[in-house]
């Protein structure tokens, strides 16, 4: 199916991981259509068009079904039912509204993929904190307190590791507003991740294993690929595309598993979209997690997603105090020989916030950490004095 | 220095190496603001900000002014006296009115080439007929008639093969309304070019020396690293960084080149921008010819200009008739391994024209240069029937 220039892709949710998309969609001649609450969003800076609204408004639903070929989105906390009204009304959406729904509640997805066979963690829903001493009985301290929604970055999950600690956990995340399971510890050696782009054919290819580390539930540091024996990988590769295969997804989505001691390996969770482990793929991969999710989302072959360099880190550059966004420390980033950085745009930095990314390719993780590393903290990106 | 977020590049010119300049603007977190004649065009569409008039117009250099943190363009048809406007109001343009002076016109690009002591073929400036019957005197037929401005992708060269073929080459190049040269054919082996940035502070890096097949005076296929002994890749790479040394050039520069039997270089032209010959930087070299020239005009430091593959060829995706354009072809192209497929969103397809490129790395120039040629091929891109 041919499509008409000007083409443009819609895009719901307009952060970094949009920005991406529509630096991806550029290179094939594809504008986008960003719909993002706020205005200015780093992806509707260089949209063709930015739609500024709740994304549950049909107006501006209406708007990015009329003006796009197809529709993808850069989180999951879209609603459902905006998916479902735009594939009523004749839009091309994917991921789905299906796959979506499956994907937003991280309770319900354990479910659904527990039931598919897929190995995971001891959990169970909350409803109080009976459940939670319930569950330390039978699992031990520490246990995981994690929101079913709209959780991100460390946002949305508590390590708990007595009882005492209930209340608190509680009020940090905002129950019972907000709903929440626990899970049982799991002892990993290791957490990784996969990134998988399947077609609609159903028809998939799998990122090499990667190795996420994460500094207060916030990923900072990406390796790929993972150090792991050959068998790991194939486990870790072989259970994340059951899982994506499970929720019938068709997209890229990034699996995020743990390895456990002897070789283990459980399925963490899955984001229907381009993910942060995946942001090595720009430079190091023949075709990165966002070109990919361009041609999946206009019904274009899949790439190939083989390394084109032995290995490669990415680190991401965190905000380190809050205040406007300036470049400060990107010209001693940029003098650091064959480190990519990526900033986003923002336009406040917060401490904490994904605020750019810097990857590095190599011969060994070593060396590639290490100059990624230095860039990454060269970047201050602080307001000027 | 630092500057702050939102943070905006101006650029003259929206085709499609403004469209390429703006993706690699993107993901330094900076948007551009593009001035271009008309509207609607390739990186206008992608743009933060898309000024349209004529490129002398001082209310809208004005506005590219005052929006810019700098200044850069992407052809070298923009008006000197615009660049000298610009500077006199303060605004930072690179390269300068002083560089794009000098290069602005092929005949004193040579003159000033040649003055510098680089191996130039013989010409000499067209006043009339009897110029070219005394320069076929002096070096014999064929020669060479081309325009001094304006002239890209063969339009404003002519072969001329004898004294009847004057009269009709004048009137296909349009003189005397336009200024002409004719030049000594040159008995070249192949035609090279080399990428040339060059900072601030003098100090220049060199991309690999590429040869360029050209089709009818259209660039069609570039191989990189061109497959020539390595002393005439180093008298290349000399040859190319003396003359942009010679012009004072601050940016990115393409230097046209000619190796000759016995393997000379001689001089050919210079692009005062990124150029076509250096579209393989993109995926093939650590830091792509257009992320460079954001990174001098915005003052940063110089990347590596070093291959990530031992080999790239790009190949040019050349309109193949007149009409509306579309993705006719692109799900052929992408589902050849390996190749970057690039469209620049242009509207209208015309016979000829730049549409897009395919660039494929590999071991070997011979199987690289199969793949972009297939893909390249595969992409129709015409109007729907």
């Amino acid at each position: 199916m041919a499509f008409a220039f000007p083409a443009r892709l819609g895009i719901l949710g307009g952060g970094q991981l949009a920005r991406m998309l529509a630096e991806a969609a550029s290179t094939l001649g594809v504008e986008v259509v960003v719909m993002e609450r706020e205005p200015d969003s780093p992806a509707g800076r260089i949209a063709a068009r930015e739609i500024t609204g709740p994304w549950d408004d049909t107006d501006g639903l209406r708007a990015l079904a009329d003006e796009s070929l197809a529709i993808t989105l850069e989180n999951e906390f879209v609603d459902v039912a905006s998916l479902r009204w735009l594939e009523a009304h004749g839009a091309r959406v994917f991921p789905t509204a299906a796959t979506l729904a499956r994907c937003q509640d991280k309770h319900d997805q354990k479910v659904a993929a527990a039931s598919a066979g897929i190995a995971v963690t001891h959990f169970r829903a909350v409803a109080g904190a009976d459940d939670i001493i319930e569950a330390a009985r039978e699992w031990g301290w520490p246990l995981v307190l994690k929101a079913r929604h709209n959780s991100y970055d460390g946002y949305g999950n508590v390590t708990v590791r007595g009882s005492d600690a209930i209340a608190p956990a509680f009020e940090a995340l905002g129950f019972p507003a907000r709903g929440l399971y626990v899970e049982a510890w799991v002892p990993f050696v290791r957490e990784l991740a996969v990134i998988v782009a399947r077609g609609h054919d159903g028809a998939a290819v799998t990122y090499p294993v990667a190795e996420t580390v994460q500094e207060g539930h916030i990923c900072r540091i990406v390796r790929a690929p993972a150090e792991v024996a050959p068998a790991v990988a194939r486990l870790a590769t072989q259970t994340a595309s059951q899982v994506v295969e499970a929720f019938d997804g068709v997209g890229v989505f990034g699996v995020e598993l743990f390895q456990t001691e002897g070789g283990g390996i459980l399925f963490n969770e899955i984001a229907p979209r381009p993910h942060n482990s995946g942001h090595y793929t720009i430079e190091a991969c023949v075709t990165s997690q966002f070109e990919q999710a361009i041609r999946i989302t206009l019904g274009l072959p899949l790439g190939s997603a083989a390394m084109v360099t032995p290995v490669a880190v990415m680190v991401n550059v965190l905000g380190r105090a809050d205040g406007s966004a300036t470049s400060e420390g990107l010209d001693a980033a940029l003098a650091i020989p064959g480190a990519h950085v990526h900033l986003y745009g923002k336009l406040a930095s917060r401490t904490g916030r994904k605020m750019g990314h810097v990857t590095a390719l190599g011969q060994t993780l070593a060396e590639a950490e290490a100059r990624a590393l230095a860039a990454a903290d060269a970047l201050r990106l602080v307001a000027l004095e």
